[in-house]
């Protein structure tokens, strides 16, 4: 296995020597067991973004704020948000002008006329709606809930009159990122960029990946057997949406607001070309899109 | 901050003394920074499980086959196949007769028409189908594929002739699982039971929660208000599922096969009557079911 995978792990043996602890983290991964671990940790001191503010910078400023050190292998999980503030995707309400369309569907769902022609604006088509939600196809081709137009955590002039789109393309953000962090620091890491989607079926939004770069994004294990050399009936997992929920759970959503979180132990899914676009299902072999 | 959380962040700081990192866990929690981390670990020498195995025991033995120690606030994820072995729900397909509906289905599908009649007779309804797919509602609720039921991994006679059912009650299954460990060894941890779903939208499997005991599933931050004051939009967050996510991508899906992993970092959503059932969308909600 990875050696790096090992290295969490060892916080976890309680009867590990103290010799042992105090060698590094080189020498621990060489002692510690086999056990595949991950290890997530939100950066400290992420300053609140502004337009225009580079992303990178603040993710290497907050790894060392927190003592830590980048390393190859490692993935970088950053909320929607705050590459959206950057990017400067912050929109008044007081811009936009509703049409007959955002209008009628803003009677049904009993949202903000001007919201919903943001919706309308961001996304491909509308799939579902019913009181305060659209169900849409984002321009991106995420299936998601109002185009993943977000109105809280971000600073309001008079009353609710600002909202946040995503970023104009979200696997570019990440590709930014992973580049810049490679030229600037020469560490070779994944970049996920995330953002809290709902479900058709369940309650309560669950961190799903919208842009990433350098990371597997779908791990096809077609080909690959199970522990009884049967064929595997689950053939494709969706690594980076595993990855950005799992970072979600430690950014939190409440006020506490944390939207860098460094992962380690999954660098066997670090170096790869694919992007969200990997996981998006085509729409032809959707059955529930009409 | 929990002082748990900041434990596992303690392995990140490079610049820590030698003199902190020999000290006990409780110490370091003391000398660590505000970081909020999460660290999951799959353990060691899970055997294959037999019916009637106790589960409780394999996942004591396993903790300490990787020389780990659980305690109060830990969350102990299991993947569903075990429980299901343990709990003797394999069937073997030469005992299914299929009725007509089945036959119909399997028809359309090209699926065995004695593993179509297994789904039916886990489902309420079923959804949609298409080839090598039925998406159902499940007696217990959760609307995913063929009622999840699964022929990988199992050790088979004869060919593909076994088929492993989920739990009866899953609920019930962590919920005994929780209150074993809390007799066997006292400690207050959270169970989750997960299984790999496909989602309507994207490609690949994501792990979801199929039961859970002792964890907030379902956290509703309502009332909070976000960093500028605000009301936050999103209100309910899917803790176990962002869990169970996480801990299936530490687990894998393929011929390595970890079963159970231990997470610590979430013990401030341990301790709560909450289950699955929290979860589950109202099908008077939901958009997607008809």
């Amino acid at each position: 296995m990875d050696p790096r995978s090992a290295q969490t792990a060892f916080a976890w043996r309680g009867n590990a020597s103290s010799d042992a602890a105090v060698e590094g983290m080189t020498e621990r991964s060489k002692s510690a067991g086999k056990s595949n671990s991950l290890e997530l940790i939100a950066l400290d001191d992420v300053p609140e973004v502004q337009p225009g503010d580079d992303v990178t910078r603040i993710v290497i400023d907050a790894v060392a704020a927190t003592n830590a050190k980048l390393e190859d292998g490692d993935v970088v999980v950053i909320a929607q948000k705050i590459i959206s503030k950057a990017e400067g995707r912050q929109v008044s309400l007081a811009d936009v002008t509703p049409g007959d369309e955002a209008q009628r569907l803003a009677d049904k769902t009993g949202k903000d006329p001007r919201l919903v022609q943001l919706v309308l604006d961001e996304s491909n088509r509308v799939l579902r709606h019913r009181p305060n939600v659209l169900v849409v196809e984002h321009r991106l081709g995420f299936v998601h809930a109002n185009a993943g137009i977000d109105q809280s955590n971000i600073a309001h002039g008079e009353g609710q009159d600002r909202a946040l789109l995503l970023p104009l393309d979200s696997d570019a953000s990440a590709a930014k990122i992973r580049s810049q962090i490679k030229e600037l620091i020469g560490v070779d890491v994944g970049v996920i960029v995330n953002d809290s989607f709902g479900r058709a079926w369940r309650y309560g939004t669950v961190g799903h990946t919208i842009g990433s770069a350098g990371v597997r994004a779908l791990d096809d294990l077609r080909g690959e057997s199970d522990r009884f050399g049967g064929e595997l009936q689950i053939t494709e997992v969706a690594i980076a949406d595993e990855l950005a929920a799992a970072a979600s759970y430690v950014m939190g959503q409440a006020s506490e607001g944390c939207p860098v979180v460094l992962v380690r132990g999954a660098a066997k899914h670090v170096g790869s070309d694919q992007t969200v676009r990997n996981l998006l299902r085509d729409p032809k072999e959707d059955m529930f899109r009409d």
